[in-house]
């Protein structure tokens, strides 16, 4: 039976101290939920920072890869899927994901945000850009939800999926 | 020899009247100056009505389609890239402009701006949408470009293709 | 750690009684032998009996859909990944796997075998179509290998995994 | 109003000097015809030769790039669509035409065809492939067909396009 799939999106290689420590939490937390923890399967920032948090608590790890092998995978993913899509495997990314979590901000994750509520999810934003908590909501109010931190995105989560 | 396109994105069912005038407007312009025109090709919103401009002016149209056929296709254009991707066709759209006009702005139109910036494109937002003004330019301050109507973006894509 | 995935590609509706049973005991062989389970994901055919099969033997599932949500989604399927890439979702399916089983034949499958040639991956046959074996041996004949049951492919499957 | 697009694919770097003299012909009659040639772009094999017989009768030329960018699209495509998809282009490929010519023969080419097979395409076979054309018209009689020579290919055209 389809398990509960948990996306958490954030920059690669731009991802602030910040963004790693509160993706590793986030990782830890969902993989502590019961939950499987899906990112974009790098090795490198907000993806590779959630999946060893989710592996450090014993999580399933998916990474959703946009290149065409595993030399860039994540050593933290479990289960890599391999797409050959470029950026265009954000939006696999979010269909995917039952509640998406949006830890830090950049271009990559401003168009998964956005894809999200295309497709009607709720996600979470937990980053400190006050410009991109004031576009996403006003784009769509209903869906969009704001995080201080770790700990309280995941109660969100928690409400979310049982509404 | 490789043509010059220029991506009109913008919203389709939510398409504001002024959105919709300013597309055509912009259509018209767009094969005025000897440019194909390129949109995400569905026969309602700003994609129908920038097409349409274009072909008041014997401009050459390319939809590319989100869908696996040609029920949805505007009937202003001329090559339709029929691509079964859903809204993952968005990447395509901005990775086959040489510069992305932005016309009004709901979460597609969003996604697709946040994809440029990604893959190095300059985007032209032309809307009256503030919120998305503020945060795009502070994501990508030199990719991020604002016209205030359809003649100032045209004269926006001819220095950007010169530079 | 990425755990080994081995792909069962096959016929949906098409599928025949033989290929169903083929698939269940490929499934069920794949969950003993320690391996990840890929398909199509959907609730029919092949992907849907050698899903059953594995989760008779308490294996891991993945299933990449080519639909937009999990409403067609097998209830064997443990990882739904959403794609919205219809055919194009074939693509991934042999990327993503280790060594594809090619279990019954139809359109959908022979593309994901020809997919499979074109990015170096191996493929088992287990068929009956002789026209079938013939083409794919003589297109790519180190890389097409045949089995005449559930038994011999997965034999096949561990000698593969480990050259 | 939407052009009648016809599609030639084959293989790249391994076209037979048969094939690629085949492809300039195609692209040249699909072109005298009044139609618009869609290939796949790249600046080599049956794209490039086709695309360039296109040109040499004025005729106007597609090309759906598997690449992120134009640094190896062919100089006698006019619309690149630029996709960032690797092989799964090769679904739009098939998607966008009205009917295809599978010109030569290769594992691009057969997941091409398969993949035309299975949206109901009809594909017309030009290569000296016997193995190709048994297990193709096997697969579904009534979409493939067999041409001996460009011009009987475009006769084949035209009718396909009236019935």
């Amino acid at each position: 039976m389809k398990k509960t799939i948990i996306g958490v999106m954030g920059p690669g290689a731009n991802a602030t101290d910040l963004d790693l420590e509160n993706a590793y939490q986030l990782g830890k937390l969902i993989a502590q939920s019961g939950w499987v923890l899906l990112t974009g399967g790098r090795n490198e920032g907000v993806m590779d920072a959630a999946s060893k948090g989710a592996k450090s608590a014993n999580g399933l790890t998916v990474g959703i890869l946009p290149s065409s092998d595993n030399t860039t995978t994540s050593e933290a993913v479990d289960i890599a899927i391999v797409t050959d899509l470029g950026n265009a495997r954000n939006n696999i990314n979010v269909l995917s994901s039952d509640v998406v979590i949006a830890c830090g901000m950049g271009a990559g994750t401003a168009s998964e945000i956005a894809l999200a509520v295309k497709v009607n999810k709720k996600v979470i934003l937990l980053n400190n850009d006050d410009n991109s908590k004031l576009f996403f909501q006003s784009l769509a109010k209903n869906q969009i939800f704001i995080a201080e931190n770790p700990i309280a995105a995941i109660e969100l989560v928690t409400q979310l999926l049982t509404t």
